[in-house]
């Protein structure tokens, strides 16, 4: 079958969400505490990322908006710095430089190639509004937003990728999966989607270990989204 | 409150969904019925519309994909004008007419302008792969694709609007919904939406004789988008 529809993870994969939020944290934060190491901040707010959505993939949890589930991780996180003194509306903004992620250099040039020929979206956990604030402001050219809230579901649950799309009336082998991170492929294999590994070296900054190169047998393995392109054959 | 996304009737409003939908069936069709008025089919195929999603509606039949309703209409339609001999392909892709709509002449420009200073988004009863496939088909420059699938929920049910607003994180208030058609107006502002009413006195053919003008104190009255671009202030 042919494919007809890329879908996109976003966080890693489209933007640099580590380099962001340290210095959206360290800007807001660093007047009374400029012994944090801010990139590790922005390290331990996403650790707290995986076991607070697993929760609501258990059933533990209705399900919430990922926004949700980063405040009350980043009042945790907070904490654990001892770092008081912020407002309410102060958090939330803070909360809110997840909507404001800088894309990699190569994102928009390439989503915009890989656009001329196929339909382009998002299948990320991140919800309806973080993905298109973050698309206003980063010039992020999706056709269309799918992933965890409209399928409310998260990531690697099945009901993610296939209510994906089936909301594009395709069926899954319709469409291609394009993630940095093997796990999230492997799933969307299994539910039916061809795979397209991008290779993001720098996602987790120095110390980064896995998910340099691909580790299974995927459709596609490319260096970034221009080299996609070429082998999609896109103008 | 501030406006920051607006919200778009679609059939309409933004596409001339019955000369589109005449010349498309007018080409499929026309080989054994010469005879037949396909702006007059396109009308009839229209006319099915409401009453097929009223049902939906009052909670007779399950939420359905509007694609699904169009299709059953259209083989009533077949029916009632003895058409016969299409196999369900060819039925399918005649259905499938509704995903290549073709746009008034401001709608892109406009579009364009809009999409600068606000989030622009469908919140149409057309369902996301309807809406995704006609924007790549006429270049129509959506941000997110909100509307009746998103919700499960038709307009002008107040489901379809609070949950369109919601999942862009915004208040009704911020949201303001475009329209050719006042009883859409009126249900977006009894919900809190803000109103724009936008004059398509061609969208019925010569027979219109309805929705020609503004009937209710709605925030703004322009006479295509370059016009609402104007008086919202966009480059």
């Amino acid at each position: 079958m042919q494919i007809k529809a890329l879908t996109f993870d976003v966080f890693g994969t489209v933007v640099d969400w580590r380099s962001s939020i340290a210095r959206e944290a360290g800007a807001v934060l660093a007047g009374g505490h400029q012994d944090v190491d801010w990139h590790k901040f922005a390290d331990g707010w996403r650790a707290k990322y995986q076991p607070a959505m697993e929760r609501v993939r258990k059933g533990d949890r209705d399900w919430v908006k990922l926004d949700e589930l980063h405040r009350s991780n980043l009042v945790e996180l907070l904490d654990d710095y001892g770092i008081d003194g912020l407002n309410a509306n102060q958090i939330d903004d803070l909360n809110r430089a997840w909507h404001r992620l800088d894309p990699w250099p190569d994102s928009v040039p390439g989503l915009t190639r890989l656009k001329s020929k196929f339909i382009i979206g998002t299948l990320s956990n991140g919800n309806i509004a973080l993905i298109v604030n973050m698309a206003k402001n980063a010039g992020l050219p999706w056709d269309v937003v799918l992933g965890a809230e409209v399928a409310r579901a998260y990531k690697p649950m099945p009901q993610a990728y296939l209510r994906s799309a089936e909301a594009l009336s395709l069926a899954p082998e319709e469409c291609l999966m394009v993630a940095a991170h093997n796990g999230d492929l492997v799933a969307a294999a299994k539910s039916g989607f061809k795979t397209a590994f991008v290779s993001r070296p720098n996602e987790h900054g120095p110390d980064q270990y896995f998910d340099f190169e691909a580790e299974h047998d995927f459709d596609y393995v490319a260096s970034n989204f221009l080299d996609l392109a070429d082998q999609l054959e896109c103008d």
